[in-house]
């Protein structure tokens, strides 16, 4: 009943960071050190213990509500209003509020948002992220039987991985991945069993992604793995840059360029062949719904049998949350013009300028430089550290960044995040902040990083 | 930097049903057919086409909400407060819903259900669900380091399984599971690479498990792949069975006996050793909030070491949905006798008249037969085909229960799981129903399904 065939595993002997292939089962756990110590600070400052300052400001994770960002009201009303439709009989809530949860509910089995939905997500929602889709890419066609709804990008991410990684069965199977890269996409492809292939981003020309690096990163993994996908992130995570089509290199506030329409536009054969899987979510943008857990992907070019194994795949979970649905709807659906809910829809959260401030204060002192910010709702400034500091880094046991990162909360109550946590390039040192923060919060964080670094910088020199 | 090992693979030469361990990549989908021809139907009905019914009636699935079963005011209320503050204002919400809705929001970042959480769920909430568990246990404690919030128990599930594989490495890994058994259960495990080895519940003993069938079970794993854990569903899916103690045959309306609670009670060495994963979701029981995706798991007698592996594991999604895990705080933390929402809470679903009402007819109409209902929102009645029946299924290329499902629904607008999807023992054959739906309905459920079985019955015999 069963059969026999012998294979070779191969298995890394170091768990040192590389430039080539890696795998590891057990990825390294985030700075713990730095998070546990600002959960303590904050015990204190509780308790009533003196510090130069009176609160943490955790800009480590890109989370707008809990940076003190205010949902939109559209968003929330709606959502009230489709967990206790009681409310839909009051005229305190807009017109518009009150017809798209009418809709939504319409959609929902016995009208409730407690019920299960398709694997695939609501059939409505998903129809209409097809179409925002397509106008986002200027008529490329997006079909509804390609997008699958999920708790959250992360979690669909996982699929067309673990997909991946099944068909190419016993091989070691290698995604290429940026770096610096948000973390948790590396950590997802190596706990399903593959392996990464880094490929470094060029800082100084703004976190390109070029060629002759993904050449070199593939010619790395000969010998060691199979090399099947490219994973690239648009706007970048930490950068926050955007991909630059090569006619156009007008770097600040460049245009989104869907990846989609760009293989589209490539004609055939490849806009036919080459395989991509699209991910978005809630989180993302000026809707920023983290908790609520929302996100899809668009699969093209996808074998039909392998789309019905995709079907399977996403089956061994019930559904995605409801609410997390409803919230992509209504970010790819938002209030049109003339709709009562329009001018507080489009209350811009984050005015360019405030974008423009970060960039400025971030390369007018010395020890910092930063790459400007396109896209996303962070900044990853470099760090070009004494070589004091970083001698007494190593004493600490922790890398430089960690470091600095580490003295920046003991003695500004800042929260960032260690460039080392998105495996930067060798010797090199960043931190990740979020700036998609309220406005007199910036103004705050900057006061505090720019007094600070003064000060270490001073001490190391 | 790499080092070679060899292994031998096993791989099934069969994609049979199999009494012993089951290794399939690609799961068989459940009977398509069914559902698909519903879909038809459905769109038939629109369109004004006749039928002897006006409506397609769904109790293939276990979705309350879905089912027409109203959702709980207060869990609604508290909820459309989280969303939306500004209904705090008003006092047109009861004194303790705005409380609880205060309570949670102090505990999101920001204030927010817009905000993620931490990778084990929101502090408070996993605190309070330890609280549940351990009044529930009778005082057996629970502590909140051991457990995960997740988007649906169906997530964390896979959390545990992955872990198991992971850690038995190369070897084939086998998990014990229930036949009849929730499809999603089995699919899991094998697509994440293990092997289950089914064991049968003893049907004629209201689906009691039986230690000799566990050790048969056993013994058909050996030589094949390494048995590490045992699945058991409390209340069972679908066959709606509670566990007995050895003590007690009590069949009717047994009480709920907690595994965790007899593993503590069991005394050392085992109470210290034997490693639990006890999952619970907010899609259970009377709150039967489906869409919303809660659940939690707690894990006892793992390894620190392990439970180190386990949260990073976790932390490759980011967190569960926000207003998930407001449902599990509200499930574990019911309004308490003289809160204004004690009343409309506590207003009974399901009676027991109408879970006895089921037992009755299905037992008293020939060709039938149903084991006691004790928990849950199933029925899974066993049914009694004609030699005739099993042949011209056979015909058509169906199951006999499947085939008995597809006329049902072609004749009589029901909708039932066949019992093929649960891996029923060889050669019988059920179906699963949802009960948790109004009262009305399931008069108008059970006068279909007789009327039709009758006249089955009749032609086949």
């Amino acid at each position: 009943k069963w059969s026999e065939r012998k294979v070779t595993i191969f298995t890394p002997m170091s768990d040192q960071q590389e430039t080539g292939p890696t795998m590891r089962r057990l990825s390294q756990l985030e700075s713990v050190v730095l998070w546990n110590r600002a959960r303590q600070i904050k015990r204190e400052l509780k308790q009533g213990v003196k510090k130069p300052y009176r609160e943490v400001i955790d800009i480590s994770w890109g989370d707008p509500q809990g940076g003190g960002i205010k949902p939109l009201s559209f968003v929330r009303q709606v959502l009230a209003a489709c967990h206790y439709p009681q409310l839909l009989n009051s005229d305190k809530l807009p017109e518009d509020v009150r017809q798209r949860a009418e809709r939504l509910l319409k959609e929902c089995a016995g009208r409730s948002t407690g019920s299960y939905t398709a694997t695939q997500g609501i059939p409505y929602i998903v129809k209409g992220i097809s179409e925002f889709i397509t106008r986002r890419d200027g008529g490329v066609p997006s079909f509804p039987n390609n997008i699958y709804i999920s708790s959250g990008s992360q979690w669909s991410l996982q699929v067309p991985t673990s997909l991946i990684l099944i068909i190419s069965s016993f091989f070691f199977t290698g995604v290429l991945t940026p770096v610096p890269c948000y973390d948790k996409v590396n950590m997802s492809i190596r706990e399903l069993g593959g392996v990464t292939i880094p490929y470094y981003l060029h800082e100084d020309q703004g976190w390109e992604l070029q060629i002759e690096e993904l050449n070199r990163a593939l010619e790395s993994a000969k010998g060691v793995c199979n090399p099947v996908a490219l994973y690239v992130m648009n706007p970048g995570n930490p950068t926050g840059s955007l991909p630059q089509r090569r006619s156009s290199f007008s770097w600040l506030m460049s245009e989104f360029v869907s990846y989609k329409k760009v293989l589209a536009e490539m004609g055939p054969p490849i806009s036919e062949t080459v395989e991509l899987a699209s991910f978005h979510s809630a989180s993302k943008g000026l809707i920023g719904e983290c908790g609520l857990r929302g996100g899809y992907v668009e699969l093209v070019n996808v074998d039909p049998a392998v789309m019905e194994y995709i079907y399977k795949l996403f089956s061994t979970d019930s559904c995605a949350s409801v609410p997390g649905q409803i919230a992509l709807n209504l970010m790819t659906h938002p209030p049109q013009p003339g709709d009562p809910s329009y001018s507080l829809y489009n209350e811009v959260i984050m005015t360019i300028t405030q974008l423009m401030r970060v960039f400025e204060v971030l390369n007018s002192v010395p020890g910092f430089s930063c790459q400007p910010v396109e896209g996303g709702g962070f900044a990853f400034p470099r760090l070009h550290l004494p070589l004091n500091a970083i001698h007494k880094a190593k004493e600490a046991g922790m890398q430089p960044d960690e470091f600095y990162c580490v003295r920046l909360l003991e003695e500004s109550g800042l929260l960032v995040n260690p460039g080392w946590n998105f495996e930067q390039k060798e010797g090199t040192s960043h931190f990740r902040m979020n700036i998609m923060i309220k406005e007199e919060t910036l103004e705050g964080v900057l006061r505090r990083l720019v007094s600070f670094h003064t000060k270490f910088m001073k001490e190391f020199s």
